[in-house]
């Protein structure tokens, strides 16, 4: 195809395409004509990869180089080229996502509020702490990007195991779960919430992705899966 | 106190405090001359929360301002403090941390490795994706700012949930799991784990949040907690 219907069939301007190509991170088109190049499925797709990475992932363009530059050492190099690239992308620092369209973002965020009061550990109160508006956020994107049919009900099983995660937190507190009450002080507790919170997380964010590429690698490698402790 | 015992006891720089103060951020002491006022413990603890936020948790001042203001509206305008205060913060874009002392850091990472490889879903190859270093980094970080004798052996029960939450993932996407064999083509592959770990990352990072804030509200107001479902 000509870099024309390129940019039609990936949905990135021309302008982008012709970014990449100089960059270096889209590879060179067969040269038709002195002025012209043909372009093939390979480069729709290599397309597709860049702007998943740019736009959703939110990487800059050196992020891209590198996590590209990972794929293209493909299988000789590595036994792992998806965790590798990965990996580069995962130690990039994110943009923010840009912002989704308006109405498809506060239809999925009353989807997600729905399904959220549904759970056996939600309540009533507070219902901005349920922190729809991040999942649906991420869930329009999802179904742009990945699976055009999932819905929040989709999620039980990643909120049983955030159920599960918030036990472990509170009881794995040298000091005990600490929860202030009325009418205490409240800038230490707000302190080690904070901290808590962040910390922990990236903690546990780093554990998962561990487990994750552990998980691939088992099985590209026909290694057991041990069972999840329960 | 004196502000130069406030900075020598907080560890926080005589500009800072003064560059808080001017801020609003910091209450003013109680003048005891023309020009010196005194400071108490509650000065103290504001200043360790306002320097938790901008150093570990890497906030801005307008983003530790919005954390305070929640603060202040206390128990009588909500009935969670802590709560808003929290979600004020992780709402925030945080920056990197800053470069931890490198001999304590690489310790850490040992630790961390050790620990790691001694999980039964561990494998021998790829260690690097076992993601150490950014455990250590946080991991150092709970030690100077929450519990001093953190030990990365406390993590194991994190790192059960987060060997649980990757089967959930892989058995979760509705095309059921496809991890490339070599000779594949990786451009589509490696787009999907990048999306999906990103994406699915944000989601579960905030039905983390959601799940705590529940525990917590349920635990301040007296409410069951459900048990998880395993």
């Amino acid at each position: 195809m000509k870099i024309s219907e390129l940019a039609e069939r990936s949905g990135v301007p021309l302008s982008s395409i012709k970014f990449y190509l100089r960059e270096g991170l889209l590879p060179a088109g067969e040269r038709s004509a002195p002025n012209q190049a043909r372009y093939g499925p390979a480069h729709l797709s290599r397309l597709e990869l860049i702007r998943a990475l740019r736009e959703v992932a939110g990487l800059g363009v050196e992020a891209v180089r590198a996590v590209l530059q990972q794929l293209d050492q493909g299988w000789e190099a590595q036994g792992d080229p998806v965790g590798e690239a990965l990996r580069a992308a995962i130690a990039a620092p994110a943009q923010a996502p840009d912002a989704a369209a308006r109405e498809e973002l506060r239809a999925a965020e009353q989807e997600v509020q729905a399904f959220l009061e549904g759970l056996d550990w939600a309540c009533d109160d507070h219902p901005r702490h349920l922190f729809a508006d991040a999942i649906a956020a991420s869930l329009v994107q999802v179904r742009r990007y990945l699976f055009p049919g999932y819905a929040a009900a989709d999620l039980a099983p990643y909120a049983r195991v955030a159920w599960l995660l918030s036990e472990v937190e509170y009881a794995n507190s040298p000091d005990g779960p600490r929860v202030p009450m009325p009418g205490d002080d409240l800038t230490d507790p707000t302190r080690r919430a904070v901290l808590g919170s962040i910390l922990f997380g990236r903690i546990f964010s780093a554990l998962r992705n561990a487990a994750n590429a552990m998980r691939s690698i088992r099985t590209t490698a026909g290694l057991p899966i041990p069972p999840p402790e329960r």
